[in-house]
């Protein structure tokens, strides 16, 4: 009597792979940490988990709405609240971190950490509950220079580069541009510039021409010139020294104007002397919006040739990262990839193989008698550092072709009686179908050159 | 007016590591990583939370105690039982999956997988409520050769070997040896052999005598005679091919027995085939006990120089995976490595160094106006494979060599106004305290060389 089968599934919203897709997505991680580590940041992993009253301290809302708490067996028999939930993102773990570790610290202190966050959203296409985000940043201690503003997007610059992503463009602006803007024109009251900056986000999608007339519309009542010098700005186009040298033409009397200028300058300089192509990291003053949390530079990131995965790695500069861990004043500037949705991109895209292999080389076993020759000869092609799996008892060649086959391994050897008295080994290449006859001895230089 | 600061603290029971040992933790995980794709085993991640229902479907006990469950915070809101609950190894992950993409999947299955588990034990020096598992798995279908139970403990030979960890001890026994000698000896009942095995992993303590002495005390009431050959049995010593030997000499008429004493010889054959040393791996048929989940060959390593920490990586061979999942029959042989606590072993005796650098390269800023030719310098140095820390401002020698210095960067490279005219560079070996003038264009060779 056997007992019921329970159907075995993941819960809704994560990303689970096949092997096979698994090896592209680990390059993809390789691929991205060696380029943070390029740049000399240093790695950081903190628990899924954090107290609840150490995670959820912010002003709350949106995010707490979300978030997954965590509850042991024995605290939920006791009826007690639970204590800890489960990260929703890496910055919040890093104001604690550097907070708790502050002295143990080295500042600018630069690190990355990659690792998966958790977000009780409804699930829906393109959206995760678990998911990779894969951050750097750079957080000082009292100031933190402006040139880090620059060196951040040249890491997502080389990073995307070498993930092979095609074409894509990091935005770039600064919200002190929009900001000082609005203060010149006398528009200060919060809530007044959180509504200009849900209609400039509008952007792409309705025109300026109806941004403009929304602005000056009931409910936010700007001056038509305002709208249009708002217009302007957010449409901007041109190089970035093109787009730095407009904004000056502007004329705008506030100092928060003339600081968003001169730092997006300052960015923008930096990050031609960091050798990063124009076409790779653009001003566009239409991204603005952001968290409430940036207070200067902001990022974001579109593959240009699939523009229906939104931003992919979005960032920015921030005063004051710990301050409800901490006294100290902890400015930051950092980016985040969204690793999960930029590989669906990627996939969806055929930009990553999701063919990859791990075995170099599948070895056969013909006859029985020689089995203990055959696991010598794998422990030799493994000294010499190609992966190798063994078969590990006799059986019909075709089925063992199959297999290596379905593995997508690039070389089978195989070893008979006549080979091991000859002292040689046949060596098939699966890809071409064709065979050599090559002496034992020399197989892994033999294999290890194929491969090359 | 600044708000009450909450104090930065993470939950009890987790590992979080200082920068620079995150470093030689990662470099172990790579290591490890290295060593099992070398066998050709694939990657598998699963997501961190399982459906309650697919998660604790087993006999369940000690684990549903210390299980954490999952619930979001909308659940919560409509008073609900939480759906999810963490993994709390990966093997029960493995079965899920293995059952779930069973079509997509070419058996034999090897996998291996590296990722964190959660128990939500009592805290205590030792025990972690979240800590790595690198698991290494073969699955079958219907059957799967013994030669198998060889190459995992090959591979973790190779892995340990790979890791530096000092000298080492793969303990190797199977289970059918011991069920067979009580078989054969008329002691059927489960409890009593539970009984049995309890009292023989006290051997290691109390001592052969005692152990004999209680298995024919009461409660368990064994005869002298077969006290006496259980004693025998599990205190044996020798190489492999002897204790072999002195098992076959019992003559023990059991098809249970002799079914062991086969399969310790074939994977001791394996083992030695593969070129694993016998100091490395040797049966020690004390190590019976286990979880009655496996069936035959089981596994437990031991650091030789630091017993107190316990087995660092166990495992064994189990008949049926995924019985819960799926009508197939799924037989496999695997090991894990409790990577948290081999690290905290590892710190524990010196043997990773917990001040690993990332950056090769500390650039240093002399001059504001050199500050472009500064950045394109990192830029050719990162090209060149070299990571690279840039000083974003100029400021004073002192403070950047003190920086450089707690970074633990070997070299700093400076490039003041008279070197920048004279294409020059100095190059500071903050190891040795020498330095050298080097020619710009060759710098980059210069310190690779240095460095290789």
């Amino acid at each position: 009597m056997s007992s019921a089968i329970v159907t075995p599934r993941t819960p809704k919203g994560v990303m689970e792979l096949l092997p096979r897709q698994q090896i592209a997505f680990q390059r993809m991680l390789d691929t991205i940490r060696r380029g943070y580590e390029r740049f000399g940041f240093l790695p950081v992993e903190t628990p899924v988990f954090e107290l609840s009253d150490v995670l959820l301290t912010k002003s709350g809302g949106e995010t707490e709405k979300q978030v997954y708490f965590v509850q042991s067996t024995g605290n939920r028999q006791q009826s007690r609240e639970p204590d800890m939930a489960l990260r929703f993102d890496l910055t919040v773990p890093l104001a604690r971190y550097v907070a708790e570790h502050e002295r143990d610290l080295a500042f600018p202190f630069r690190r990355y950490q990659m690792q998966r966050v958790y977000r009780g959203e409804r699930a829906q296409k393109g959206r995760y509950r678990e998911f990779y985000q894969c951050d750097v940043d750079v957080i000082g201690k009292d100031t933190l220079p402006i040139g880090y503003d620059a060196e951040i997007p040249a890491v997502i610059s080389r990073v995307f580069t070498d993930l092979n992503v095609g074409r894509f463009q990091i935005n770039l602006s600064n919200r002190k541009v929009l900001q000082g803007l609005l203060a010149a024109s006398g528009v200060s009251d919060a809530d007044a510039r959180m509504a200009v900056l849900r209609e400039i986000d509008k952007l792409d999608k309705i025109g300026r021409a109806a941004v403009e007339a929304n602005l000056t519309g009931e409910g936010i009542g700007l001056s038509a010139d305002l709208a249009r010098r708002i217009g302007e700005v957010v449409d901007m186009a041109g190089t970035n020294a093109e787009i730095v040298m407009a904004l000056r033409g502007l004329n705008v009397d506030d100092p928060v104007f003339a600081a968003g200028v001169e730092e997006l300058e300052a960015v923008t300089r930096g990050l031609a002397a960091f050798g990063v192509p124009e076409a790779n990291a653009r001003i566009n003053l239409a991204i603005a919006r952001g968290l409430d949390y940036y207070t200067g530079t902001v990022y974001e990131t579109h593959l240009l040739d699939r523009p229906g995965f939104g931003s992919v790695c979005s960032g920015g500069r921030y005063e004051d990262l710990a301050g409800l861990y901490t006294k100290s004043r902890l400015p930051g500037v950092g980016i985040s990839i969204g690793a999960t949705r930029l590989f669906a991109a990627l996939l969806d895209g055929g930009a990553v193989a999701a063919d990859a292999t791990m075995a170099h080389v599948f070895l056969c076993q013909l006859d029985p008698a020689l089995q203990a020759e055959v696991f010598a000869l794998a422990a030799e092609l493994r000294d010499a550092g190609l992966n190798t799996e063994v078969q590990m008892e006799a059986a019909k060649m075709a089925r063992q072709m199959k297999h290596a086959d379905r593995l997508g391994v690039p070389f089978a050897v195989m070893m008979g009686p006549d080979e091991a008295a000859a002292g040689t080994v046949t060596v098939k290449d699966l890809r071409s179908g064709t065979q050599e006859t090559v002496a034992r001895d020399a197989v892994a230089a033999r294999l290890l050159a194929a491969l090359a």
